[in-house]
């Protein structure tokens, strides 16, 4: 039988400040057996980009990604916000590793070809080593991957965190039974958008289309529930949506088959 | 038998600019076994600090690190070079992976005492995790080590990058034969400094002072050869202090004991 894995996906306006930071790594450390940690860093990137007079371009929440950007992305994801929160897991004696995707070859990815728009150096998953990230695991360590990966020819390349988590959780299938666990603002889907207390405890591939004809799920959150649904088709256990700060008592939103 | 290891430390001039990077990744490719890289960053962390109005002060060589410094040489030592070198091995089908002394625990170390001198955030060696760097090695991976420690309590600090390469060349001396190299600007330790050609070859624990006293060796040279010499009192099988660019003849100056 599988053993079971939990990867979090965190958002960087948690893993960006002190306080929400320590929460976070203090229920992270909570979880029983193998576990991943997926972050962000945007806001962080945002602002360096600003203080260095680069602007900040989006669409559809992607991150237009030219040379410079992509040196502060590196900067930020891969070096200011990563190795803090190993330092703060080590600090718990969870023995974590920071890795992008060319570390060890974790991740690799293909520039997003130009289509109506130039993304520039962002990358889409080709495929993930995930017999090294099991040895990890199996070793006792912790991987917290950072958003970015590398096309195996030199580059580095800025990818999505909700995209690292779900291949990631996907390949990693072969090997553990995956909980994959997406820590938004919101405790979980909301029926009522302003209604903290209003969390869809269960939203099924049969409920999702009436979900979303009657209004109740809508905007970014669309993408989200059918890329978890994309997870569990490829073998992932279970998809849970929630907020970090009710990580430690992991409820929220189950998407489920 | 151990088997051997071949420890490069080399220069955040060398590492920084395209052209030599690529050089030096050609050439360290080339090293045959075992070997480990360790790398410096100063230029670009002074350029980045430059440009956040962000002070860079230096004594005796050594980055006077407060909190904001930090974060630009975790920023830039931990991300940016760090991952450009592992992306480029990558490319050449070297399995590298970029570490700091908080993954994994690697490098432990614990913030420097104030003296005369407050250097700030800069961490001395406490501890090597010999045991997992060997065990990357063994299978077939090539850590590329930044030159920044934590303290296990969730700190990370700024360590001079010399010192990680001799720190690390002692621990892992206990597994494999291991030899140092240290790349700066000259070809070797020069018995005349404006003459490239005047390389001595070979300087031992009892030539040392005469050359010292006579003013061959002088300035900044005294320490590093003095912790090469501590090295291979540590056990280490040799020490080799040439340039990046003739890196693939593996000449330079040999200390021994």
């Amino acid at each position: 039988m599988k053993q079971s894995l939990v990867i979090v996906k965190v958002g960087g306006a948690v893993v960006e400040q002190p306080d929400t930071l320590k929460k976070l790594l203090a229920d992270f450390v909570q979880i029983p057996g193998y576990k991943i940690l997926v972050h962000g860093g945007g806001r962080s990137a945002t602002a360096l980009c600003s203080k260095l007079g680069i602007e900040s371009r989006m669409v559809d929440g992607r991150r237009i990604t030219d040379a410079e950007t992509l040196k502060v992305v590196t900067m930020v994801y891969g070096g200011l916000v990563n190795k803090n929160i190993v330092a703060g897991l080590q600090a718990s004696a969870v023995n974590a590793i920071g890795l992008t995707g060319a570390d060890s070859d974790v991740i690799r990815a293909a520039k997003r070809p130009v289509g109506d728009i130039d993304y520039g150096y962002v990358g889409d998953v080709v495929s993930v080593n995930a017999a090294f990230l099991a040895s990890l695991l199996e070793s006792g360590t912790v991987p917290v991957l950072a958003p970015l990966t590398h096309d195996g020819q030199g580059q580095m390349l800025n990818t999505n965190a909700d995209t690292i988590a779900a291949e990631t959780a996907k390949a990693l299938s072969a090997f553990f039974k995956v909980s994959l666990v997406y820590c938004f603002e919101k405790p979980g889907v909301l029926l009522k958008p302003d209604d903290d207390s209003s969390v869809i405890p269960y939203i099924s591939y049969y409920d999702f289309p009436r979900l979303v004809d009657d209004g109740t799920i809508s905007g970014g959150m669309i993408p989200k529930i059918q890329n978890a649904f994309n997870a569990l088709n490829a073998g992932v256990s279970s998809v849970l949506i929630t907020s970090a700060s009710a990580l430690d008592k992991f409820e929220g939103t189950t998407i489920a088959l």
